[in-house]
């Protein structure tokens, strides 16, 4: 949110609090579960940024009481090939450990993600790369990093966000997966080591396909770091039968405003011993307050279906007690951050009202009064079956990777430019990573390869570049309106940014989902 | 070039020869002139390479043997202030100043520039940036870095590339430019330091309104480094009557394919004692070869104008000649690359031959079969003057920064959404500075800076975004194919893209004259 003037600064505030409890508690080091960045290409300021955090925290005399006993190069695939502690021209006193997430994956022909630049700078040690084919199944290996401190033996498993399609396919493959295994030392035997898995997908029960199902991972894991899911679930659960525990930290700052989110932030300090762990939650204090709600219009008796002003009397004093709860939360004499507000609006029988203009009144009380009401409509379904099952109706409509690949497969563009492959590919990169480039970075590379093709035939001149753009961007849009269910007073040249918003949204809320059930 | 398959390579092969030498040589600091960056965004890819290479011969054990004495907050404006190699948390042994160029220079709300990246992983001491104001002639103050080895005092002046015409009004203006003096230290008069300039500016003596006049420069400067230009006049030149000489670098690899970029590339080697110098040129050995030359098809008895054949037959010899005269100047044994090869035709009288075909015979002997040949046309008042000045006649037709700005203005585009200003901002940075992405970050926050302000008023809703679009881009694409005065043979579909590439040469070409004259 760094264009946000009042939210710019929060992922920053959070991620050197972060650093600065793992500083201040003398941890051996700090492991985060991907996405360090929302954007997969971060700006230039946000980068420097991250770099002088961790030039701050993570350079320093402490010295590093562990060591990583196993093929380093096999373990961090930079240029240089070892633990950045390690190495002698920097004074690293607390090393940190992350895996790539599905915002910061790596990407281009390098393969290179946010996170390497980082690595190049030795301020990060990238771990859990994969390299896949790129036809079939494929096939994964996990080496884990081998650490020792004492009489303690740790494995530490890394696995960067793969989509959770094919990581599902691959869990059901026989061999598809690796799982390799500390060889027996002198003295540490393989049963000795405890083993930590840290992962970034979604982790979601019923619909088996597009998350992971915790009973997938083999059961010779001791503990669990499951990122990408944004609710902090920081205490560790175990999962029956499995013989594991899992945490879920959660994002750090609140990056979409659902129910989940709401929850107050943690992290979490693990203490290990032989095989005993002392699992210690910390709060962040730098969080910004979040306050969320859910209205059903009517079952409110005090509105009156005829009288939009009882319906913004209503918003207005659930509003505002958000605002009251929030403030009351608030530690005595601290510095106190504008709350985060928002208000899912059930608007079914009723016609919806323009939330930029809601929020007015309470720019300087809020830190969003531009999105405080988000409005949605029970759909039919779940209204017939909401006396059967109260939890399904809250269930989200949802847009699946299927779903997405099938809006661009289905709208018969008869494209002979641009591949369906590659648009496709473009809209997961847009709606997924935030990369608002993906669709002019597909166009223009199609282009580009087109003009090779024909540039060596000079007759060909009646092709206009502008032709084939309008031509591939109105179909979309088409395609898009046609499919959107979204209340109808947008005015009509935001309809497809809005559109797209929408399907980012009901994406954010697959996550949300897998909190509720 | 790192999309090139052949040429990928080439620039980070030179600058790590020239890090190496540095190492090598064991030499108290590396100062570079500007544009470490050919692209003001680098790719993820480019920066990891950069970082690597700082990191493989700047991190060593090797004594820095000099101290920083000047106020390092006010020399070194990053988050940390400090000159890299007194950090305590790096083992710096190689020391590297570079102010930024025109492609890599600083930019956003944050005015960073890829060399802060750099900056912030301390790899590289970045200076010389200068705050200007938005408005009037501004101001601007040189601080020095002073540097202090045994006896010898070293006042090092950066100044960071600005638009030449702006910063001639500021050299034109009285007290605009202060230069900051070292104040009298113990044993170290005024008199004692030697005072040298790293500059980044077009370097042009006829045209004083976009070129830095050397005159302008006070005269207790005792040597100058020019960046920007690209041809290697590596021995320092005296200026007469201002008592300081001048080296000019050149750039490390051929950018541009013009004449001054053919001769050989060289890195200097300055050894200072008090107020004496020792230049020492060392030649590049890992750049690729390059032969220039050029062909008046009208002087060329061999070909009959009506015979497209013989044209052929000509540039066929004149091409094989060059690849001959770059093969017999390769070292005995020595790995030789594939050499570069331009041929600069004026075809004044004929019709223009297809390059991309011409050069298919030339795949795998050359590094650049698809663009050997560049077509000209002897403008109307060199071809008059040719006899009176034979020099002028090699002027080339010139676009000066006057000119971009008129054709935003004269356009007369009727803009109601897009500023003149803004747009001329975004043309000068896709021509200056190879951003391609100037134009769509224009329209996108124009785009969005309207929608603020009419989306309170949810009754506009005839308003599409493509027909604001397209309307820009045809008045634009309109104006550019008048001012064309390229071959028409061009296929339409590319007219556009081709227009802007010969502004952008013609651009380059500036800097071409300036070595003729």
């Amino acid at each position: 949110m760094e264009k946000d003037e009042i939210r710019r600064h929060d992922s920053f505030q959070s991620f050197d609090e972060i650093c600065s409890i793992a500083e201040e508690k003398r941890v051996d080091f700090l492991l985060l579960g991907g996405d360090l960045f929302h954007e997969n290409k971060p700006s230039r300021s946000t980068l420097v940024k991250a770099i002088e955090i961790l030039r701050r925290h993570c350079l320093n005399d402490q010295p590093v009481q562990f060591q990583v006993v196993s093929d380093q190069t096999v373990n961090f695939q930079n240029a240089f090939g070892h633990v950045n502690y390690e190495d002698p021209h920097f004074n690293v006193g607390l090393p940190v450990f992350s895996i790539h997430g599905n915002h910061d994956d790596p990407a281009g022909v390098d393969n290179l993600s946010a996170v390497d630049i980082l690595s190049a700078c030795n301020l990060v040690n990238d771990f859990g790369k994969m390299v896949l084919g790129g036809s079939g199944v494929g096939q994964i290996t996990l080496y884990p990093i081998l650490i020792r401190k004492g009489s303690t033996a740790l494995a530490l498993y890394g696995l960067g966000n793969i989509r959770d399609e094919r990581l599902n396919r691959m869990f059901q493959t026989p061999h598809a997966v690796q799982w390799m295994r500390p060889e027996p030392q002198e003295g540490c035997e393989v049963s000795d080591w405890f083993n930590i898995l840290v992962l970034h997908q979604n982790r979601v029960k019923m619909n088996a396909k597009n998350a992971i199902n915790e009973r997938f991972l083999p059961r010779f894991l001791d503990f669990i770091v499951w990122g990408h899911e944004h609710e902090c679930l920081i205490d560790p659960q175990e999962v029956p039968g499995m013989g594991f525990h899992i945490t879920q930290p959660g994002s750090s700052v609140a990056t979409s405003l659902i129910d989940g989110e709401s929850k107050p932030k943690h992290v979490l300090l693990l203490e290990i011993k032989g095989n005993q762990y002392r699992p210690n939650k910390i709060p962040l204090t730098s969080v910004r307050p979040f306050e969320y709600t859910e209205v059903v219009l009517k079952d409110e008796p005090d509105i009156d279906p005829n009288d939009q002003n009882s319906i913004l009397e209503h918003l207005d004093k659930v509003v505002s007690g958000l605002i009251e709860k929030s403030n009351r939360k608030a530690v005595n004499g601290s510095e106190r951050k504008l709350p985060l507000v928002r208000v899912k609006v059930d608007y079914s029988g009723f016609t919806t009202i323009n939330p930029q203009r809601f929020g007015q009144k309470y720019v300087g009380k809020v830190a969003n009064p531009q999105d405080i009401l988000i409005f949605s409509k029970s759909s039919k379904r779940s209204q017939k079956e909401a006396k059967i099952d109260d939890s399904e109706s809250l269930r989200p409509e949802e847009l699946n990777q299927q779903n997405i690949e099938a809006l661009v497969a289905e709208n018969n563009l008869k494209m002979e430019i641009l591949s369906v492959n590659d648009l496709d590919v473009a809209l997961h990169n847009f709606v997924n990573k935030d990369d608002k480039m993906a669709f002019y970075n597909c166009l223009h590379y199609n282009l580009e390869e087109t003009r090779k093709k024909i540039g060596k035939d000079s007759d060909v001149s009646k092709f206009e570049e502008e032709d084939l753009i309008l031509k591939v961007g109105e179909c979309l849009e088409e395609r898009v309106k046609e499919r959107s269910s979204h209340p109808t007073d947008t005015p009509q040249f935001t309809s497809s940014m809005q559109s797209i918003e929408n399907i980012r949204s009901k994406n954010v809320n697959r996550n949300r989902k897998c909190s509720l059930l």
